[in-house]
């Protein structure tokens, strides 16, 4: 069982803190549960999940202060889950030269080159390793989770539920990097930590991922939200890429465009609630 | 006109973070105002506001990262303006050596003793000088404002409301520091700021007012919130100090305690609704 680190009574739940030994990345690692009120009050019952990933800079505590997720996470009973956003203390060379590079900037893949792939196994632990412990250690149902994220972490939640298929049943992003594979953010993390094989880099670009799919993998359809006053817009998060993969596939996309908004948590805090009723509409089978 | 240092969108409205060279201080000073849709949507007409006063460390960014006030401010047509905690840059001698004296420790209060007398005065610079200015730089109702605040700033709001009659319509308060003169928090700061004469603090002691009070100056109601599992209570707080005061004068308090909650923004969040409604149900005659 990982270390109770903290917790906060919040809107009739808990939020939690906890820290434990990762095996997969080799390293101590924290992440953040939000417990709502019927984990309490149901004993028994296994509730629907969210994992959220966040962006570069940010950790597992940031989506937990800013976003105002509890509050729906309560009214609707699901539990959230955000991970760290990399592997800390690894002491590897350079990896705090670069906000948007190595610690914080984990980018939720598998790296394959040296010196990343000891410690830089984001996918893997997020997937498998905490997935595994808060639907075993909490009374989370594995089999009604999604996945959801912002920015660095709204493409890890477009390519993680991509690449597990069947794992996450519900996806939608807050200003994603969608096809990472043709921006500088992307460039920079996919050629130090999976190499200079581009074909290689195809495996996690949402939108490259999404034009191989045979057919539409998520039904229900996906969410995506994007601020049109955000500065990383235009070189960074190429979203009409991701819309044109998904009408090659005839995946059912929303994609909503905000006149204004910013690529901050007062962008996400404002459509955090859409958001929430999207998951739980399909993680609860409809409300 | 105040230096606009940022803007976001947020929930339809805008969330701004100002600079301005304060008279009353002496020195910069930072405050943060969320405007409401309507401010935009409904030309000419002024909105009610609510000032919110932050706790010790805190800055005028705190409230508005973590509270998620913004959504109701926007369901209600209320503005939120909240300023910094105290002056900073004096670089007068220890005004830093405690996290709850000097730098983000003012207190709401005029200090009279030497150093802290030339720029600590938080409390004219609150209620004159940040009142005046964005009740005619911005579309606010100066007739329409209320007060609340959290720990040092519910003690702000409980106080400042008292001082001022007439000026703030509605005050509630988080966990304030109720009965300052007789806590370690209020003890030191007082006898700093105010001098050892212990009659003049009764001047900003929430409960010592209101017991000076000759009827009661809230006939609509005054609303306390207060956490069971709040690590300060009752070593700093006195809740119950002030529900007796009030009760000696007729003065009309809901104290609510709650099980379990701590004294942080988790507390903050799960309630601020419940405070935006009392607010608004006074500023706006009902709602």
């Amino acid at each position: 069982m990982p270390e109770l680190i903290s917790e906060h009574a919040s809107f009739g739940g808990v939020q939690r803190f906890y820290r434990h030994e990762s095996t997969t990345i080799g390293l101590p690692m924290r992440f953040s549960v939000y417990l709502p009120p019927q984990a309490q009050h149901q004993a028994g019952t296994r509730l629907p999940a969210l994992f959220y990933l966040a962006g570069l800079t940010c950790t597992e505590e940031t989506f937990v202060l800013k976003a105002g997720a509890q509050r729906l996470a309560a009214a609707l009973g699901i539990a959230l889950v955000s991970p760290d956003t990399s592997p800390r203390g690894a002491n590897v060379a350079g990896e705090a030269d670069d906000w948007d590079f190595g610690v914080g900037a984990g980018f939720y893949l598998d790296a394959t080159q040296q010196p990343w792939s000891r410690n830089w196994r984001m996918e893997s632990y997020v997937t498998q390793e905490l997935f595994e412990l808060v639907t075993t250690e909490l009374p989370l149902d594995a089999d009604r989770v999604g996945i959801f994220g912002h920015s660095m972490g709204g493409h890890g939640a477009l390519v993680l539920a991509q690449r597990h298929p069947g794992k996450f049943r519900s996806v939608s992003a807050f200003a994603p990097i969608a096809a990472p594979s043709r921006c500088p953010w992307g460039e920079k993390a996919f050629s130090r930590y999976l190499g200079e094989d581009r074909t290689q880099w195809q495996q996690y670009d949402a939108s490259a991922l999404m034009r191989e799919q045979a057919r539409a993998p998520f039904p229900e359809g996906i969410l995506v939200d994007q601020g049109l006053g955000d500065k990383f817009l235009a070189e960074q998060l190429y979203p009409d890429a991701f819309a044109e993969a998904c009408a090659a596939v005839g995946q059912r996309l929303t994609l909503r465009k905000h006149e204004g908004y910013d690529h901050g948590y007062y962008f996400i805090s404002t459509f955090i609630e859409d958001h929430m009723r999207h998951h739980a509409g399909i993680l609860s089978g409809g409300l």
